[in-house]
């Protein structure tokens, strides 16, 4: 056979095999983005279950409203943001990203641009949820819905542009290293949502007039439990979802080498970590789902490097700490967290990110500076006002046009009457209905 | 080193790559058909608390009947059909789906048929699940089971494989394009139903004498919403079994060239599409979560085609209008479709395969004509027929065999207490259990 | 072109291909793992139903502890354990499983460690999962961990070793053939559990004086049915990681070939006839679902070489066994299992195992003799043992103690008082809450 021959035999098979890789590369991002929708299948039960049963379906049509109007402005604004921003307020070329581009629709010679961005966009529509818990029985529905579209399709955005890119500024800078989005993801989300709780003030009840606190509790532990869990196994669609397939290996988003065994040993010790912590200074099951999430987030930006010990021990730390800042929140500063959004992505995210100062530094990126204290903290502040500053000014103007809170009366009857057509437990007993004191406005 | 040294080690190179291809491809389905689990998981959750609570378990038994049922009958007759009749009522040969078939078993050197066999048992389950919330509390669990196995792996499987195969006659005749089954499984199954319901009935009390509707909501609204949530995640698996994996590059069904990329815009613009369609004309949220259902079937024929803002507006129109042809079938015909299965999925499916032929037409077809608004349309009319005149007439044998409805008295005290021998809530004080008046005949 | 040119292509493809191999077999059991957290849902929607309210909450921590604590301990010990002790107690080398080991950690050499460990954690937690619904109500949260540890990264990893691994001298001794683990996991799990209730005893109130059994139902049901649907789904991510993902083809853990589709086939059917068997008999839509259960586990051993057909037979015959065989332990020998766990994956298994002597002797294994009735046999007496005496003697230990089992007087009250700081369902009228009767310790 001639060597014009193999030659060609040669070119098909690297062709083929750059194909694979391609398709391969597809499948896995389409998966990721299914196991995301499990997210908001489980922030949808762990938040009604969370409300007193006269909110409970007032919460999830907040959620379902944020989902859904999340994804065509992430179409619409939020892909664009991410590719244009890396270097902090200056656009750069991003034109493949504009509505209008040939690559943001069907198209036989792009491959990646629709699966990245169906991936995205969930990252975005899960931001928006982590706000979501926080604010239930007391936010207007319109008003969540604006603060949930600026967060999802601009605000976190700027964050993973500049903190979870290849070409970000805060990595070419500082060296920021946040493999599983700590920063961008969980920080800016649960500080906008302190910036929004700031403004909207507690629950009517939730504190006495000489400041003691009185609990507020859900209606159904047992589904906020269940919905916390399918929100674990979604985690796994979500940091699949922070590596780069390529045919040769596996890539951060720094451009990093990395394997999926790193992540599949510090994601379970992680969760375990996060539980454990929080198991042992609450022993309450709503801790300890909540410090699944605290684990995975306390070590999400070292998922790649951390033996996995370590990242058991940091995530557990994180999950004996978390707990009390949410308490000092709640007591000291009378900030009505009604799930702990704020300790939990916001304080976890802080801790997840100077952990991997302390743990990994002098790691070296591609991009910039090598991994330092100093870095990864600078890098903090700039999630912590990216998220802070819009939400305390959002929720500040939505108040001041009356589209922040619903009406004391409203909320003291249960927002499902006034906002919900439709009734949660039509055949229940329980106070806001069936015992004929209050009707909804069918 | 010699030519025919090379000559083997590129040999052997093709062979391994088609055998990767070969195990990613196996990989791929099987993923699918797991997630396709989770649409029963989701329509078990919706259809319970779709019921009051005297009907939830008998609800949820009618489920896992129907899908335990489902899966030796779609062996033994369902696959046959599939393959024998792509041209109509006179069979192919299709010898190697008979269940005697060495491909209809562990084989080594068939890696595929065991994981497409799988991929559309699910799909056949699917499609039983649709009819199965419409005909909750007074149907009989063994008219449906026998209902569900007709649907299930013989009505719709000649749809599939008239219109959703690469030899069907429906696209070789009028190029009908329907990725994503939206005519085979959606229509056939929404008008199958709506033959069952004009059989079957409303549910004593859903209408006063003189016409006028009463509401009967479910129990559980959370448990709906939730499990409408899972459907939708479910999807992923669906439509995800709607592309065919080859190594160089994704097929539609219809063996046109295709890209994950444009599934994944275009599922999720469609599901936000719908959702907030319906949301804006009915502000409920059970209406909002089968909004994403009827999102994505109308967006469903086209979801290899549509610019995504296309498929956005396509199911944003169709959120808008199900809703108030449910109405109409309510009010106008006295149909009582518990769950709105006839309006999501026939009339959503109606609409989304005469909108491929609006906005699609022209483009080409390997096998046939170009898609084409008659074309799609008389496709439409066939899928309506082949759903609505089996429903109706084996329903009406059943209905004359006594098998059809619950006695009266059953339906009153509810049907739990007649089918399942188990209580949902014994310790619940809800009217047909615990308050001494009616026990279960355990 | 030179042939050294067209060698070094040739060698880049080798290699290319040998890493694509690798990331696709990442992925693989990454997802496999995922869908592992749903069976984790799904546990605790199952048993948190099965529970009377008063207990959920108690039902749901226990189950949530044991899933934490497993993961640390299956790192520094499970994981050993299973590399090392194949030939039975003496251990061979397994430093590269030891905790301090460079493999055992992010490794860019080692792609595959992390990634299986992290699947087999998961098999670890699911086989403590099937101990936990059986001892509900009445067992200690700190003896259960102190069980569920013991199981979980012990004593069925021991099995693991044995029975399920290249190497296991069940296999190379009795030729063992048992694909899908129902030795190692449900019959080492269901028989330790036995062990385990011998020493628990029964629930307070299960029996009269006279021996007669009380009904003891679980307050929702509902959610248990659910729960056990996210449990089959999670199935496909359990037997998804009984195949060995190779670029060639598949290997079971024995290193004999198998394709996906003879998995695809027979899990589907054996989940047919299991739910169809356990439906036969009772009707009961809470045995339908431990039916699909119960039929996966009678065809696990054989799914890599059954006709389908016969798997459905196999699955069927036990669906129609085993609820009997649970309520011989009920009634005859006062066992008061909670949710059927020693029948479902005690007895299946057994059935499982001596099934794939009948049916499949003679089938060659690479190591050791070809699968004999005999060989079943013995293996499953060793597997009875490996669970049975472990949790006879634990828990005997346990009780003597004092950790075993709660005060009567907080059995009777409801464990969620007085091992829950929070309360399941605050604002419901059931009897151990909200009457004024009885209020949790807070």
């Amino acid at each position: 056979m001639e060597a014009a021959e193999l030659l060609t035999r040669i070119e098909a098979l690297e062709a083929s095999l750059k194909m694979a890789t391609t398709v391969n590369s597809e499948v896995f991002y389409w998966w990721c983005t299914a196991l995301m929708v499990a997210i908001h299948a489980g922030f949808l039960a762990y938040e009604m279950g969370a409300s007193r049963a006269k909110n409970a379906l007032a919460t999830g049509v907040k959620n379902l409203a944020a989902f859904a109007f999340l994804i065509p402005f992430f179409y619409f604004v939020g892909w664009y943001i991410y590719n244009a921003f890396p270097a902090g307020f200056i656009p750069g070329d991003a034109s493949g990203a504009l509505p209008w581009s040939t690559h943001m629709g069907p198209n036989l010679e792009d491959q990646a641009s629709g699966i990245f961005w169906a991936a995205f966009t969930m990252f975005a529509a899960t931001t928006a949820s982590i706000m979501s818990g926080a604010v239930i029985e007391r936010i207007r529905v319109s008003g969540f819905i604006i603060l949930a579209i600026f967060l999802g399709s601009v605000v976190w955005v700027f964050g993973a542009a500049w903190g979870w890119h290849p070409a970000g500024w805060l990595t070419s800078t500082f060296g920021l290293h946040d493999i599983g989005a700590a920063g961008c993801v969980h920080m800016v989300a649960g500080f906008f949502t302190l910036g929004v709780l700031i403004n909207l003030g507690p629950r009517i009840g939730r504190f006495n007039a000489d400041g003691t606190v009185n609990e507020i509790n859900g209606h159904n532990m047992a589904m906020s439990l269940i919905g916390l869990m399918l929100i674990v196994m979604g985690f796994f669609g979500f940091l699949g979802g922070c590596i780069i397939y390529t045919g040769d290996t596996w890539m951060t988003i720094y451009n990093t080498p990395t394997t999926f065994s790193a992540f599949a040993f510090n994601t379970l010790m992680a969760v375990a970590g996060g539980m454990l912590g929080c198991y042992l200074v609450t022993r309450d099951p709503f801790w300890m789902m909540s410090g699944a999430l605290v684990g995975v987030i306390s070590s999400a930006p070292g998922l790649d490097v951390y033996y996995p010990p370590l990242a058991f021990l940091i995530s557990f730390a994180g999950g004996l700490v978390i707990p009390k800042l949410h308490n000092i929140l709640l007591t000291k500063f009378k900030i009505d967290d009604a799930v702990g959004a704020v300790s939990v992505h916001g304080f976890g995210g802080v801790w997840g990110l100077v952990a991997v100062g302390i743990f990994a530094s002098g790691y070296p990126n591609v991009e910039g500076p090598a991994i330092s204290l100093g870095g990864q903290f600078m890098s903090m502040l700039v999630f912590l006002a990216l998220g802070l500053i819009p939400g305390f000014v959002l929720s500040y103007i939505l108040k001041m046009a009356g589209l922040l809170r619903c009406a004391p009366e409203a909320e003291e009857a249960g927002l499902d009457i006034t906002e919900v057509p439709v009734k949660a437990y039509p055949e229940s007993r329980i106070p806001a209905f069936g015992d004929g004191a209050l009707t909804p406005a069918e």
